[in-house]
């Protein structure tokens, strides 16, 4: 039990994408005989993975990890909220596919500070999601945990074969959009985070009034997103669209995904990324941009999707809450932000990255 | 965030069986309408769940966690054994249901103290194990944890419909089996835990010599043990078995599971319980009973069946790694031990509880 003394890479230093990619290879490496899964359809590398169990119906499968202190904060997330937002997670990564959930797992590992009521909260959300959004929780595992509270999500997705779309499927010349407004989600982070600070601080905790009111549209789009099934449906059985992703890192990190998947260039017209009023209110008041917000904010779980003009024009009749924010271009043109004032710069790569905190500029 | 006073039913008080009972009509509260799930086989109940998208192969998913402190002691265990293990546990809830693995999702928790090595190695672990049971790593999720380390994974598998086999199908009068050898994962955790406290308590960290040699056979089937899909494809494929389930958390639990769901009693012979001779001698040196390794110890990720006479004696040609250990009852008759002595006894329901840990008497 006298260790020797190894080669040791900290995980910040090549950050969570640098560690999937490594993982990736190792997945690969792993597999002596593909023609085993010739009904292996995507494997790792999108929203989901992708299999052909029979002629039909494609089969997909995803899953989403959540961690107490890193993606909840128990102090102001309730566990009925907490059980929703753990499955709509997957849920949005089956949207982005062009998929519906059909059958959930959900496993946790429970500190003792959490009673059997909680657990009941918790299901209750997850069952919430699970009815709204026609999914079945079909199993799962319980187990107890010495440190912080854990929930793991896997859901299987169906789709026909005609409909599924990739992050890889974006030519140049095509639009750039993105479905609803960006940046609401972390807006409300801010302001639960800004309230529970108050909290702390506050001299009485029993005269304590939090201030959250005039924010709720945010606080919900942060505790109770909507994954966009309804949009994936329109923009994969209605219309030919090229790319398709989910916004669960920011902005800037899944246009970062679609372009180097599908090869390819874009600029974003920062002036086109929609926030609604309330986000930039929320941004005013901590004197940030908001268009940050919906870059490097993560947790919007919209949509962002690549469209000829032919197909948009289309599009533009079927829904209204559509916005082109940009245009993808050849490879060779990188990666663009179109600033306000009209200067080009590279594209930030940057989002919700566990292991490589973001610093604001 | 006054938190008002709610009843608080500590989990430990339930167990962790009681919790899953809550859980699972919860979950079922959580439906409408159950005709859009009209080709689920079967939900919650079971080793995994089982589900029919389209004529032809059924199409299972099965979920397991695991928890630093709870399920792993990293001073032991390496991550090439945890990601083995991780994989197989999985793949032993899919052999339980006389199905095989096909793609597999891995969603793992990273305190700081885990390097990307470390990972890799995990990865290896996990990918050398998909690659022994033919089944692929499609996807995941990886997070930073601010507490202990833990992973999740989940696994689709695939079989054909006349071959599945669940846990409530057992008759009364049937034989009840196993397969292999039990106890022998618990018996190599009691070596790995009592060669840490020697060298924890060793002056000199440098000379001490953990003594694991002599026990080989043991720890290896508790830091790398084998599912058993070979003797799950003769049991389902070539003979007609009544229910079937594997024995992750010791043989009492499965035993009172199996008859649970059967609505049956059964009788267990104390002296029928294979347990090999390196697990008799572990169990001599900490002078314990070697069948309460057996029946309380948990992870042998072997089989227990029923069978009828007349398909055991077609059995008997095909394999010799089964071992009949008691027999089928009306449910009246409870859940016996027949000790050697010949006193009969309720056989206590015990076994791999995070909740409510087994107090040996």
């Amino acid at each position: 039990m006298v260790s020797i003394q190894q080669k040791r890479t900290e995980i910040s230093s090549i950050g969570e994408f640098g560690l999937i990619d490594r993982i990736h290879s190792l997945a690969n490496f792993s597999v002596d005989d593909f023609s085993l899964h010739d009904n292996l359809v995507k494997g790792i590398s999108d929203d989901a993975a992708v299999f052909r169990p029979t002629p039909g119906k494609l089969q997909l499968i995803t899953t989403d990890g959540f961690v107490e202190g890193i993606h909840f904060d128990l102090t102001f997330t309730s566990m009925k909220h907490l059980g929703w937002k753990a499955m709509v997670a997957n849920f949005s990564d089956l949207a982005a596919m062009g998929a519906i959930p059909r059958y959930a797992t959900l496993t946790i590992s429970l500190p003792k500070k959490i009673s059997v009521e909680m657990v009941e909260e918790l299901y209750s959300g997850a069952g919430l999601a699970c009815k709204k959004y026609s999914c079945l929780l079909v199993g799962g595992d319980t187990t107890t945990s010495i440190g912080t509270m854990m929930l793991s999500v896997a859901v299987t997705g169906e789709a026909d074969e005609r409909h599924v779309r990739y992050r890889d499927g974006a030519h140049p010349g095509e639009y750039l959009c993105v479905t609803g407004h960006l940046g609401a989600s972390v807006a409300g982070l801010k302001i639960l985070q800004r309230e529970k600070e108050r909290f702390t601080d506050a001299q009485n905790a029993f005269t304590f009034q939090p201030n959250l009111e005039p924010y709720a549209a945010a606080i919900e789009k942060h505790l109770m997103p909507k994954p966009r099934l309804d949009l994936s449906k329109i923009l994969t059985e209605q219309v030919k669209i090229g790319a398709l992703i989910d916004i669960s890192d920011g902005l800037a990190s899944e246009v970062h995904h679609l372009c180097v998947s599908s090869n390819a260039g874009a600029a974003v017209y920062e002036h086109s990324i929609p926030v609604d009023s309330m986000t930039q209110k929320i941004a005013a008041e901590f004197s940030e941009p908001p268009t940050d917000y919906a870059l490097y904010g993560g947790e919007d779980y919209e949509l962002l999707f690549t469209v000829s003009d032919q197909e948009h024009e289309k599009l533009d009749r079927l829904t209204n809450d559509v916005t082109i924010i940009g245009r993808m271009f050849q490879r060779e043109n990188g990666i663009e932000l179109v600033r306000e004032s009209g200067e080009h710069e590279a594209l930030r790569f940057g989002g919700w990255d566990h292991f490589k905190p973001l610093e604001k500029s």
